[in-house]
């Protein structure tokens, strides 16, 4: 299942239109189209293309390979898009009222803002990386010793922080128990053999570490209580007991924000990758492949269709600036393309109108301390709780330094919602009061912090295209052909929604298109 | 379960000592005794400390801070023992008529050729790398899309590469469909209430991810077939179908060589960790600590108790040198003091005779291209096999550079005992026909290799102390108390054998004895 299975459960996958012949398999080479022989090559011709996050540059990346001139019109100072990474001296202010914010980590702390994991068989993705120079670590992603939290509930387990090794071991252990109680009484009616059943259960035994009676009494797996026995010396740690199974089914941990993420979904089974640095070390290497191509702080006014091709006005330094071109990618946000002055197409406007966006937030707090990983043993991965602030990611770089930076939140839809809406002052208390629950170490050590709500992002607007079948069956189709000269690309135009790779290989697919057509036209 | 477990079943293991009451637990702090005050310090006291590795640089470090004068006798040119990180350069000539070697891996790359992981839970190696600025990095454990091969079974599973989420997500998924059986149809005698029953259906659902009828048939978790269409283009990918459960059962992957040890070990759950540039920043940051402490190149020949402390006899340079103490810390190996001339007494000499060592061997296989990222999307962690390479190990480290050490076996006992006895040509051609059955690319990538047999290799002669039930208590306990003014130390003192933590708890042991002792001497 996909990450996107588990936030909208109605959607179509990736996976599952991959499975259907609807999507390409990523290439995991550089893109060499043919510049010259049979096709004559695009030199000279223009290409204005609107966004300089990573398929606006991976456009102008190819198409400038093939001999285009490109020019990128970017609303923002900054290149990236929702590829953002937020280090000291980053400041926002969001639509809708949003007080200035000015990032004040200290130097070398930092938190993506955006994408922030590139899954390993997102081949597009690394090839990306490699081309383009950029060195990549382990993102750890399933830390077994991150946390459950499950506020508000009614159990024994309720309210109080569980190990998510300890939840896995015990369910393992008591679910290993069962099956092999009921294969013990031969009480199922399966068709396995008299000796598969012996290696059946014999896998059990050690799935979940089973005594000889084929009981789960609890496991040297779980660790020890070792800081229970704070006084050193010769005063002995002692084995952990296990938790009931009751208790355990009654624990809410069941529920889906809890889902073992790292086993269930297909991009989040390990191993997941990460720069080195911040994500934005991506498009900071294709700004380099790119000098003189962007021009930044030129919001889009509007996009028009002339007899040859495209005419585009934006806004630079206070002016109005025309600009025109044969063709235009254009790789706005919906939410953006929307409130755009266009001759677009009604279908393409009605995409725009109707393709709902992922509703998400993020906030980086500033410790003095890693208490995470001095006092827990947390070296990155994620702690779930049903709360508002849903997930607490741990860094996994920068390990074990006197400072660190963690994400405080990362939540979606109607809690992103909720969250969104409060105050820069409002969303660090909240997300301090409740992630003190968790980790009561939070208000010694808290320094600051900066927080994000990408539907109130400027420019953005929203964290990702987030179809239902409904939305991809009508709308999505005139997303996918040209308007004119004007071609559509960003990950809303792909079944990869929210990943770089989509954007990626939606880029590919539009300097295909557009190589093609020249082309065609000089085959004429 | 600890690793050791695994490796051999009957000994006591350290998790289940520390439950019993045996071990102190591991402080996390840095370790300050007082070296003033109602005890007089160790100024100007000197010891002799026999070992350079992680134990004997521990003990002169930690007895510098009280005011010890220590020297440490080497027997090797470096510091670390058995913390080796093998690069270029590395140079090594194995006891028993091993022909000499030296390492022509590429600038930069490098294998751990002992000590390659740090559990997240070791607090005192945790501490001791803060202590000394070591950075570390995430080390990939658990890597899901690494490969299982049985060679040589039968079954339709067995001589061909299976990735390991395929095998756990099928195993999940069949097992969590027996149990969901077993409960709808209430053939199962246990205590769960109508109420528990459905939600622990529902968390089979989920963990297997069965389908309504609670069947498992696939799951897109295992991924899909992209590289079956080679073709790209509008040429699909397909969904991938699960194994059966009887050829699954029937695979051999049952056996504990293949078992799910970063689930199952409590030292190998997420999250471990490794120093950034390899494992020898440790006794190299220790070694900034110790300036003119060290004698390199100094084996010892005799250790002998004198009325006031010990005399020690060395070789330096082609003569005897003969150096005097107030006392001893010997972290030689037990295989290295079974054949020191001494004075030792007979209990301490028995323990060295008959304590047994693990044979253990790596070997580092030099790839012109790291096709096990490119080809396998393998980013780290372990593929397990039956055949005598047991292991093979991806770096976590250079993800995506040109080129690529792995480490093309680890292996333990009989296994590790043949391979080691080989000649370093026929280990290397082994390896590389083993492996070349889980990775094809072998024969077209391989440059060059660095092998090891840990037992063979001067100075250390074993991997680790291999304890049984019987040993532990037969030979272990003249271990623990000083033999005149001799203290030992190093992991066969303690039980966390084989981990770095041993030899740090071990010194920390040996040094709080002495300075103890030095504190009672003052009273009279």
């Amino acid at each position: 299942m996909t990450r996107r299975d588990f936030i909208n459960a109605t959607s179509a996958s990736y996976a599952s239109l991959l499975a259907w012949g609807m999507l390409h398999p990523a290439p995991a080479s550089a893109f060499n189209l043919p510049a010259n022989g049979q096709r004559t090559d695009g030199k000279g011709r223009k290409v204005i293309i609107l966004g300089a996050g990573l398929a606006g540059m991976t456009a102008a990346y190819e198409l400038g390979k093939l001999g285009y001139e490109c020019t990128i019109l970017e609303a923002r100072s900054r290149s990236g898009g929702r590829v953002w990474t937020i280090r000291g001296g980053t400041k926002e202010t969001e639509i809708g009222g949003g007080s200035p914010q000015t990032c004040s980590f200290d130097n070398g702390h930092y938190f993506n803002g955006g994408a922030a994991r590139i899954p390993h068989h997102h081949q597009l993705t690394l090839q990306y990386c490699k081309e383009l120079n950029v060195p990549l670590q382990i993102f750890n992603g399933a830390n077994e010793s991150a946390y459950l939290y499950n506020d508000g509930g009614t159990g024994d387990l309720a309210n109080r922080r569980m190990r998510i090794s300890d939840y896995h071991n015990d369910m393992r252990g008591y679910t290993a128990e069962l099956l092999s109680k009921a294969l013990d009484q031969s009480t199922l009616d399966q068709q396995l053999t008299k000796e598969d059943v012996e290696k059946l259960i014999d896998f059990l035994k050690n799935e979940g570490d089973l005594n000889t009676a084929h009981l789960y009494k609890g496991t040297n797996r779980r660790g020890y209580k070792i800081k229970n026995d704070p006084g050193a010396g010769n005063l002995p740690g002692t084995l952990t007991d296990p938790y009931g199974l009751t208790d355990l089914l009654r624990s809410g941990f069941m529920q889906p924000v809890f889902y073992n993420v790292g086993d269930y979904a297909y991009e989040q089974q390990a191993t997941l990758l990460q720069p080195i640095g911040g994500m934005d070390a991506i498009p900071k290497a294709f700004e380099k492949k790119l000098t003189g191509k962007i021009v930044f702080n030129a919001p889009v006014k509007e996009l028009r269709k002339t007899e040859n091709g495209v005419r585009v006005i934006y806004q630079k330094d206070g002016k109005t600036v025309e600009i025109t071109g044969e063709f235009c990618v254009c790789t706005l946000p919906l939410p953006m393309l929307k409130n755009l002055e266009s001759d677009l197409s009604g279908t393409v406007k009605r995409a725009a109108d109707f393709i709902p966006y992922m509703k998400t937030g993020k906030i980086g707090l500033q410790f003095k301390r890693r208490f995470w990983e001095e006092d827990d043993g947390i070296y990155g991965g994620i702690t779930r709780t049903n709360m508002d602030i849903n997930q607490i990611w741990y860094p996994s770089f920068g390990l074990q330094e006197a400072k660190g930076v963690l994400i405080g939140y990362y939540n979606f839809y109607s809690r992103a919602e909720a969250v969104g809406a409060l105050s820069i002052t409002e969303r660090e208390k909240m997300a301090l009061a409740l992630g003190a629950k968790i980790h009561p170490q939070y208000p010694n050590e808290f320094e600051n912090s900066f927080s994000l709500a990408w539907h109130r992002t400027p420019y953005s607007e929203g964290g990702w295209a987030n179809y239902d079948d409904a939305t991809r069956k009508k709308y999505y189709p005139a997303l996918l052909e040209p308007d004119g000269n004007i071609y559509f690309a960003g990950e809303h135009t792909t079944y990869l929604t929210a990943w770089m790779a989509g954007a990626f290989t939606s880029a590919r697919r539009a300097v295909e298109a557009i190589h093609a057509r020249v082309g065609e036209y000089t085959k004429k």
